[in-house]
């Protein structure tokens, strides 16, 4: 019987703004990606989010990001390594606190937004961002895009990599995303997200942008949460995998 | 023979800003009390300052404050106690990952600025520090003015309490100091600190405003290190103490 | 025949993060308070806002706010004087160029949230914020509470002050607003906000919180954006004012 | 007889952190690049750097940046056009207001840091400055590079593009700048910065990295302010610009 994580972005409000139902996608994923001060998420946030993520057994994350509040994270910054690595760093320490407060760990590390996607291809964020896992916790899980930069230098360092699918995105045949902003890189049907869902995780297949069938290797699965029914899409994905015979649980 | 600890503000430089003399300052002190990102502090710094007081065998603690960068922390805020607790673990967190990454640990915990000030008599905030700190590791000495309320609910909190007294600053018979602005309020003559230095340490007894001789009870004196002279200062008050057979040493 | 004007809180999200209905809001306000990036109000929403209100002859004015984005400019602040002005001109100058750039101008300043409340008894902040004024526009009406030293101190300095009253909040007999957190102290039923709104514009007169009817004199009625069913209870609010013979315009 | 123009970065402190020597380089430069709170630059220290620079007969420059505080304006980033533009926008405005209370305008437009070096080549994002400077006013004069994007983006949107030369960097033959990192990029001999202003202000030619001697239209001659003896060799240049025939005045 195959085995999937499911993944999302949590605590993503800052102060008087809300954006994620934190509360609710906790009672869907086995992973949580507490967002920790830098593009999101304030510090009584990630408290109740570490708290709520602990009562209900879900695994906790550090999803770091670039120093942009202003722009959520999605700002591509030329950051050098040695600044970028210490905030890295930080994240992960300040998210800590409130895992261990509330009797869990950070138990994994997942860039967000911009950063997410350089590590994809800049070797030098890449390492920077190993070096701050490093610095934090030298058994840190990352969780990344299959074939990324970054994937390959967490493991050379001896962190364990951990690959991610995304059901609402259109893949190339040769197993990379379509990049946002062309025609169909998103999709937004609910029946297909779920199909695609149960094709990634039983099967580690997906149909890609040109109908071929290809193979894409991934423990989680990453549902969005920032999205007008995202917590109803995410339920679906959870309940059909399991009537198709997919155990749900955090990657090991 | 009589002991006493040595404290400064240090790291309170931000990005291309520096302020401190980190390096010299921590061949001087035995507790560094470092700046967490909140009033100052970038988190290179953070790691450069942890590890420089590392090696020196220089203990670290942390200067936690206010969300005012603009300000330096020297704003006192109305914060809701549940943010200001979390903000308070926020920043405890951050600082541990350089020091854990330095080998060594943040052993004491320092409000910084307006926060300081206002925790003295506050009992609101003060809890609320105590709270964060009970947070981020139950067993973290806190350093404050004697009589403050910070310290008397963190001793009730089962946290160590230290207290600390000023060479530089005036105090009035009741043993309190005397409120910057007023006149004489801060001595700027070297020849006068490093007495009073001496005269806190080894006796416990300083000169008040008004020429009486009172007792300060303190096992730690905090020296600035952002003035002028503040290093050369730093130095002759160290050695000073130990002319007059007062052992410097980290509190214990 | 009397006349009122209605004044809304605008563009309080921040990048990724939205608060108010803004386009809506600007279908019934004659008066947008825009948020200028201290407390809320990135720089792309004010001139988005500022464009929309425009279009739709709604008058701008500048909500200028302590530096505080993580508290939404809810915390009371200790900002000295000099600091203080220069923040409000700051921010009614940073307005002014979208103001402009659209067609119409920055009309009046209004504070927003903890400084609000401040000015109405701290002098010498409400001296700081007129001096802001001053500094930007020796000509801008100031937006407050009757009776507040704000406007005292406006008039006092030649700038034209203008009262606000509340529908939606408990008013003493001694016509101050019951503070928030009291019993009582928010009015949430919508047909009571609607029958105070035009006792307020019509004939300046509200039922205390201990029944008694009591006169209060206001020039702008403040309606709240930020709550769920807050465009609709304004529109009852702008009808029924219309219904009932009060003209809807902007304070002269 | 020729003329330049001297500009220099000035008001680059934030709150307790200063870095230049404002009221020293104001005696010396004739147009003043003013920090406007996005890279450096508190209000309290624009009002004051504009009194200043009005009061000496300074013409004040805006001088734009990315939102990083933290990375002082150098680290690239990817922000999209339209914030960006907004931006732009809104750091002149909030500048004007000082400027106008001090008896002056806003005269001219320059990028800091990472955003200068950016639109040399980028013509996305210098678009987006030369939108925001048409946003906030447009007759305002735009600062850069020869051969930059920005200048010609600039000139082609009506604005006046006023190109600037370095006297303490080094130039390849056809006229750019080496980058900094590279062996000799940066020029610190005294001696040899003096020279090359008075070549490059009185005839137009420096000596290239490869010792030729190139051409080099500049109508403004950057001085770094931020460095030590920074005062003194700005002295030095413009009394040796005097002592060999050139008039140092703000660009017309």
């Amino acid at each position: 019987m195959s085995s999937i994580d499911l993944n999302a972005d949590l605590g993503e409000g800052f102060g008087r703004w809300t954006l994620t139902d934190d509360e609710q996608l906790l009672s869907v994923v086995t992973s949580a990606n507490v967002a920790c001060g830098f593009h999101a998420g304030d510090a009584a946030t990630m408290r109740r989010v570490c708290e709520l993520a602990a009562e209900r057994g879900v695994r906790v994350g550090a999803q770091v990001s670039y120093r942009d509040l202003a722009g959520f994270g999605r700002r591509a910054m030329d950051v050098p390594s040695a600044e970028l690595a210490a905030e890295v760093a930080y994240q992960i320490g300040a998210l800590e606190v409130f895992a261990r407060a509330a009797g869990t760990r950070v138990s994994y590390v997942k860039p967000h937004g911009a950063l997410y996607n350089r590590v994809v291809h800049d070797a030098e964020q890449a390492a920077a961002v190993v070096d701050g896992v490093l610095l934090a916790d030298a058994t840190l899980p990352v969780l990344g895009l299959p074939g990324s930069r970054l994937l390959a230098l967490a493991e050379g360092a001896g962190l364990p990599a951990v690959t991610e699918a995304f059901a609402d995105r259109a893949y190339t045949d040769e197993g990379t995303l379509v990049p946002r902003g062309r025609e169909g890189a998103v999709i937004t049907d609910a029946d297909a997200v779920v199909a695609r869902s149960v094709g990634l995780a039983g099967e580690g297949t997906v149909t890609s942008h040109s109908g071929t069938r290809i193979t894409v290797r991934a423990r989680s699965l990453c549902l969005h949460g920032d999205t007008p029914g995202a917590v109803e899409l995410a339920r679906r994905v959870r309940a059909e995998l399991a009537a198709t015979g997919v155990r749900v649980e955090a990657f090991s």
